[in-house]
């Protein structure tokens, strides 16, 4: 193993061992110890927890993290770097340990003046789509809980925009009058696809349908699994409206999970728009290999 | 004291005891035993808690109710009456009680088969309007947790749309990131308008200006009152983007508190509407004046 990388979320902490010539990853760990709820001072225990058996004492191992570890709450605050830029075009910050078997880097987030706006994470996933795809000029779309859409030419994020879509859904389902009608699995197609349509061409109607979605219950007895992709579709749809200057004739790419992924490349494909997928966790590794590769010389 | 007046919504009990030929109650009771945590035979013994003392061993005393109280989780189901109709058209439901003291009826909620919609309570305070101004032509709006918009035509609610637009403030504020960012109290207009402005003009971008709430706020420490009245107004103007087909163009009275009128008032007034005001609670027992004014006569 010559290196550790590590996504380091609000929610979760993944890593994996790394050898500095091979893209597959040794082994890999995984936490729920995520930046949410630690302090300062937990960061390098719960980094320990899972990397310390893997570390010599003979030297110091080169440690790339990159997610909302980085923010002011976390390890060490790694200030975002201003669009238009290369995603990873800002030096990574440091972040100091006791243990001195560790030498820790930080990757900055992206920030956006106006409208205002910022990611942490993603740009290194954009950084890894563009290690395996240099010549990308377009839009890449981010789903997950906050989603982003960047715009990407010549090497930099020109612009982005992020859509709380996903954080919507579970607020909506979970914490509304909702909850009673929209159940926690399942899917239908036409439900997600009605849902869709309805707010991609008059989005002024998400305000509406939501509550639609407890009445034809009522009413109509709608299965619980219709209204979960109605509703995901109805919230989609909003995105994809407000996004629309970002994906119309664009070369589009999606860079997520298969679950997440799944509805977005659905929703595109229905407008005309071609996707690609990549896998997120590919991407996150091959930008934080890329962003290894600036610093692994100055390693002892 | 001659009948009882109930307005049972999910989450509170309104009672007031009531001279047949005085629109002042005599007295009025509340709790927090609202329909959302009582099981069938808990509404009775809810019920008897803040009225039992009123009661006379002597004769039974009338009781109207209105609200989820006669929902399919309430205390007798009284079934929605279809649009178009007069709010008070159809017969209201009996429910039975163990004392014998007591006499309960209960207003059925008004349907709107498509698009799906339904209330309960909200037709109370509609037929309370109208006993008022029996000559309104025009729209109906009843902000809250799920706000309302009625087209009320020669007597009969025509058409309504319901907007979840509280409930998503609450669950937007209080359960997602923007908790971080938007304050629990405090006010800021100009915050307001911008963000009614937004939305009203451009409602496909309320997707994109949630997260900015929260950009805006880590990038130029935005305050937290600013956020709050941000958020509304983003909401108030998706909402009314969404019900402008009932609001252009037509009489408009809004039924409900000072405080969740205040912002639907200066919304519309910005957009040339002069709307007038009445007193949600005041509305509701008119409304349930009128319907017993149809039940009366029966007691013995």
């Amino acid at each position: 193993m010559d290196w550790i990388a590590v996504d380091w979320g609000t929610s979760r902490l993944r890593v994996w061992a790394m050898a500095d010539q091979n893209d597959v990853p040794l082994k890999e760990a995984r936490s729920d110890r995520g930046m949410g709820q630690l302090t300062r001072d937990d960061f390098e225990p719960a980094l320990l927890d899972l990397v310390g058996d893997w570390l010599s004492d003979q030297r110091q191992t080169p440690v790339i993290a990159c997610g909302m570890v980085g923010s002011r709450q976390g390890w060490s605050e790694a200030p975002y770097a201003a669009v238009p830029s290369e995603p990873l075009a800002a030096a990574m910050a440091r972040a100091t340990t006791k243990d001195q078997r560790l030498r820790v880097w930080i990757i900055p987030g992206l920030k956006q003046t106006s409208p205002a706006d910022v990611m942490r994470g993603e740009e290194t996933q954009i950084a890894g789509f563009q290690a395996m795809t240099p010549d990308f000029d377009g839009v890449i779309c981010l789903p997950g809980t906050h989603s982003k859409w960047a715009h990407v030419s010549a090497g930099e994020v020109v612009s982005f925009r992020t859509f709380m879509t996903g954080e919507l859904f579970a607020c909506l389902a979970d914490a509304t009058v909702l909850r009673h009608s929209v159940a926690t699995s399942g899917w239908d197609e036409t439900g997600f696809s009605e849902g869709l349509d309805i707010t991609l061409s008059r989005p002024e109607r998400l305000a509406s349908e939501l509550f639609s979605l407890r009445a034809s219950d009522l009413l109509e007895g709608t299965g619980g699994a219709v209204a979960r992709a109605r509703l995901s579709g109805l919230l989609i749809g909003a995105e994809l409206a407000a996004a629309k200057p970002y994906w119309l004739g664009q070369s589009v790419a999606v860079i997520g999970s298969e679950a997440s992924s799944a509805p977005y490349l659905t929703a595109l494909r229905a407008q005309g728009v071609a996707p690609i997928r990549v896998d997120g966790s590919e991407m996150s590794l091959r930008g934080l290999r890329a962003a290894f590769e600036t610093v692994k010389d100055t390693v002892p």
